[in-house]
């Protein structure tokens, strides 16, 4: 873990009544912004990360290094043209870029607080993030976006603020996480909680890591943001720098070491607690039953004009439980477009350069600007 | 893991050189049959197990005392109706349940073997076994069948011995495996490799043992051995004897403390070095690469009759990659049928009670009988 000193962060003073019922004031919210704010302060775009993202949207993760995760969407002359507008992404509470989270230091017994941090919920992450429409003074934002648990939190904010943006861009996601989600989560936090180096969540304090298991944790939702098709078509059976097989245990082909390569690089940038924190909120987001069985009155009497995005290889969130959001925004008489793009780039095509995905997004922000 | 002593094996003298480059000789093949061979010996059926299974096919296993892994296929009166046909199956080599696997001594120095064991294959696995048609004074068997990794080792059998079977029934595999299924084996891999208890193979010689890896393995396997769709239906966002949510880590949801109960059981069964040796044997298998690109070469001039099943949710081994099969068949001008069973229970149809699947067992069996 890199050091988070330098981040754009607010405090937020007011006191946040969380779902588990315990309160918390005085803590970090992290951002960052890209574009200008206008004069009439009607240009903003909140964008939501997922699960293992962060605040660095575009250009070059200042911590990483690397390229902010919605590069190919969002910078100046790109689909969300930050010549044009201001964007605004906050680390989610439970991360660990900056954001209140378990690696953020207990004041009374100054120790980290690791799992001594409170379980959050998606509807913790928004009513946090939504304090920085005060900080900003913007009355009504533009529009906001997210995928995967951005687009969770897409759903939950429009619930909670429904006069506070014109549009909403909810791409790939659900409005109820799934049994097989919430088994693929469970199944990364047993592989974190499996390592010894875990330290019943107390590592921080002992200088310790449990990055084996967060490895296989991020090994394991790999392969579940990708698509059969599209793993068959760039890996195949490609072998790794061999002739022939090798008869042992070594990664002999090539998507082996790519998925031994992808977890062992999360490791350098991510924490362990927040993966457990982070997907347990996932798991306990269910806006049908917080609006008791009925997903249309999280909507009702909603001015919020919707675009609804899904791919047709993403087996994760598939378009079968996005169309269910459209389905309750028609019953809620919402404006709702939708459209499921053709990809075999699985879930993580609304990370990529997929041209049908950039080019709808543009057409349905400058048609609505 | 349970002592085998008293279960049945032949000891194969005759040397096998495995597709590593080593041979073996004088090793164990643990066996069950069910059933009489008749006077004709020509009504025995032998069974391939998938990558958890052993010999014992149905009735109670008297190793976990659980019911075999095929008791609603095999038995008296059942679609492998045991009043008339002689079921044979063997524990793979690699595996843990009798034959030569990595919990043998190494005669050498009087250890487990561990990972000097060495790496196998399909094919060997399938060439260990043929011993037990010598044994039993087989000339031909009437049928052969499997499901997932067995359906492997029947492609297999009938690539190698052609002339050794009447019929052949391959369920829910692959003809080569697909990059998305090396990516879930290497998973389950790094998850025992990643335990420290593991102790780089050696375990077995240090009263040791990688639980907690074995278990991450199991529960990233059992997940993608059920359907989206299955796994909704049953388990849903149904809470584990509790109210509401408890904010905390452990299980909630039903299906959480499902797939602990699937991890945890596998660990009482299953050896976790036979678990890398399995997968590895299973990612390793291309019989269209064998046959230089043309998997039709496989089967040419056969005279086999076969019949190949596959399941509509089952998003493992796909029907489009048992069609390939199916495809080549045809291309080889050999007698094949098809079936796409439809079910909702995933890979694991085969296992279970589908009634279209089993029915269409029986009637294949009797016709050809």
């Amino acid at each position: 873990m890199n050091a988070t000193e330098n981040i754009k962060k607010i405090i937020v003073e007011k006191p946040l009544k969380l779902d588990c019922g315990k309160t918390i004031s005085n803590y970090p919210i992290a951002y960052e912004t890209y574009g200008k704010l206008n004069e009439k302060r009607d240009n903003a775009i909140l964008a939501f990360h997922a699960l293992s993202g962060d605040q660095f949207v575009t250009g070059t993760n200042p911590i990483t290094n690397k390229s902010g995760w919605w590069s190919y969407l969002v910078g100046p002359n790109k689909a969300v043209d930050t010549n044009k507008f201001f964007v605004i992404c906050a680390n989610v509470i439970g991360g660990c870029m900056g954001s209140y989270g378990p690696n953020n230091l207990d004041p009374k017994t100054n120790k980290k607080l690791g799992i001594n941090f409170p379980v959050i919920t998606i509807n913790d992450m928004v009513n946090a993030q939504y304090n920085l429409l005060d900080f900003f003074k913007i009355d009504k934002l533009f529009s906001i976006m997210g995928g995967s648990m951005g687009g969770m939190q897409v759903l939950q904010f429009v619930a909670n603020y429904p006069d506070k943006t014109k549009t909403a861009i909810p791409i790939a996601c659900t409005a109820s996480h799934s049994a097989q989600n919430i088994a693929l989560n469970e199944l990364g936090r047993q592989a974190i909680m499996a390592d010894n180096n875990w330290e019943k969540g107390d590592y921080l304090n002992l200088n310790n890591s449990p990055d084996k298991g967060l490895s296989v944790a991020r090994m394991a939702a790999h392969i579940t943001y990708l698509s059969q098709k599209g793993l068959q078509e760039k890996f195949g059976r490609k072998l790794q720098e061999r002739d022939d097989l090798k008869f042992g245990f070594d990664a002999d082909f090539q998507i082996e070491s790519y998925l031994r390569h992808q977890g062992s690089a999360f490791v350098d940038r991510f924490d362990a607690n927040s993966y457990l924190y982070i997907t347990r909120a996932m798991d306990y987001f269910d806006l049908i039953k917080q609006y008791k069985g009925n997903l249309s009155k999280a909507f009702k009497d909603s001015k919020v004009k919707f675009f609804i995005i899904s791919f047709t290889s993403d087996w994760l969130y598939p378009t079968s439980e996005n169309k269910e959001i459209v389905i309750a925004l028609n019953a809620a008489g919402a404006d709702v477009g939708f459209i499921e793009i053709t990809s075999d780039k699985g879930h993580d095509s609304f990370l990529l350069d997929v041209p049908d995905f950039l080019k709808s997004i543009k057409n349905f922000l400058e048609a609505n600007y």
